[in-house]
């Protein structure tokens, strides 16, 4: 049984193999090929604390997955950062435990920003002019990271409603190589990007019907679960093309749950992230005109196939 | 972070301590004074697998766990046991990862065998003359060890159909200074014995009505899910009183399970442990000719407590 601890995981972490384990993660998980139960949640409201526990197996593979994360939210005025995790990854023919990431949740985050990446490749416009970005946490730099060399474009335009971390998010940015611009509403940064990613935890829709022209593509990441939501049920009007990582999670917990209830989306719009990776030419972008969306709530496929990934680099490193 | 190994676990756990906070727990999931979601599940068929989570928070305490634990019975054919299990306890202000149980499965059994001490602390007819025992594995030894200074009584009547492991059994359980006695069904068993303990995996009924008798005691604890039954439902109709660990879960996969669908029960006989517990003198064995069982599927509750405890107990010792 090995441990990782948080620099073995980042050494074994490959990004392209880790992609490549999430998409086909994402294909098998809407072939129906996964045994993904309903994640497991508990809340701690005096804490402004959650715990997911997300888990499963992809069928055929050697091991099945385990990941518990949390977000206190709280934990910033202690001087924590809000969230810890860890995975353990089993052997799907004995039941013995292999190996445990003690990883505070950077697996997670690898794992939601490689699902943007999947996302771009494809439903990003043909030419992105400038990636928006709402929010200015770690997912607001991972997604735009994560993007190098699917999406050719290293202006980025951000708005957040707190101010101090705004400015660090612009300074870390910068210091990265990109052409920051922050700007004063949500609404701006439509203006001036095609491809928006939303990353806050907003409870209030903050992404209105009317910023929305032809050939936007919003990833939308924030919403999951507990009363989230980024996107106007609205907007959802004007979108051509809606793609979720999990129709089931999506239409409880998503940016779609919003859009069922208001009605403003019809059924048979949704396709998975999954089915899109099957089929991209006739489920992907069509066209530079098409309003896309991805609403992304993550699925314990993603964190199965980045676990195996890193457990596999790692065993064929020599162990 | 700590991460105990089975050695430190088991230098760490107090039995004592441990009972007191099962105890506790029983009566707070009773009391509804837990956060306890139903257990997650995954299912290996084709290696006889199951995996579960269980995990919860008792209202209150500074730490939620989280515990994951196999059975593969597919195992034994590869020189391997049959399950393997780990624990996670966290913080349940800050969501932090505090401890990791590397038990392999030993505080589930321990917990296990502790419910089953408390059961007879509550249920056991005044005189025990001897010790019934329906299996041969692991739990057919712990649960009778556990009962030590609860059911004063060192003889036992075991039946088991692995006829290899039933003579280990005996060999061990002789060696431990029980007088025990081989038989050859389970009738005998509840011909000798008045206290009788089923701890099969087993998918039929092995516990008919006519062999129960005034002053029996069952704790039957083999069926926890995928269609395993020790006690025939018609068995209730005998049955003066019936104790649960946990309503809703035996309901769904307990002995219970099938009286209910048989209509071999009324609800209205049914209590939990904990609720026993918080009134023994009213919901506890009443008299030596009443005819008790307690069906015990395994709760949250008892794995929150255990782990706790073991935690405490390591904080204590100068951590």
């Amino acid at each position: 049984m090995k441990i990782f601890n948080l620099g073995e995981i980042k050494r074994y972490l490959n990004l392209d193999r880790a992609e490549a384990a999430i998409s086909k993660g994402f294909y098998s998980y809407s072939s129906a090929n996964t045994q993904i139960p309903k994640p497991g949640e508990l809340l701690f409201p005096e804490s402004s604390g959650e715990c997911h526990i997300k888990y499963g197996h992809i069928t055929g593979q050697p091991y099945f997955v385990i990941k518990i994360s949390t977000g206190f939210y709280a934990n910033n005025s202690l001087g924590l950062s809000s969230g810890d995790g860890s995975m353990q990854l089993w052997c799907a023919t004995t039941g013995k435990l292999r190996a445990i990431f003690l990883d505070e949740g950077f697996l997670t985050d690898v794992r939601t920003a490689l699902a943007g990446r999947i996302v771009a490749r494809h439903l990003a416009p043909s030419v992105v002019n400038c990636i928006g970005v709402i929010g200015s946490g770690i997912q607001a730099r991972m997604q735009v990271e994560h993007l190098k060399n699917v999406v050719e474009c290293n202006a980025i335009c951000v708005y957040s409603r707190n101010r101090a971390a705004l400015n660090s998010y612009c300074e870390d940015m910068q210091n990265k190589g990109y052409v920051v611009k922050m700007v004063s509403s949500v609404e701006e940064v439509f203006a001036k990007a095609n491809f928006v990613i939303t990353t806050t935890p907003a409870k209030e829709a903050l992404v209105m019907k009317e910023f929305i022209r032809p050939g936007h593509h919003i990833t939308a990441m924030g919403s999951d679960g507990n009363g989230k939501q980024e996107i106007h049920a609205d907007a959802f009007t004007a979108i051509d093309r809606v793609v979720v990582d999990s129709r089931s999670q999506c239409e409880r917990l998503g940016e779609l749950s919003y859009a069922l209830k208001a009605g403003t989306i019809q059924e048979k719009a949704i396709h998975e992230l999954g089915e899109v990776i099957a089929n991209p030419k006739v489920l992907g972008r069509q066209g530079d005109d098409e309003i896309t969306i991805a609403d992304l709530t993550g699925v314990a496929c993603q964190d199965i196939a980045i676990a195996v990934a890193v457990y596999e680099e790692w065993g064929a490193s020599g162990g």
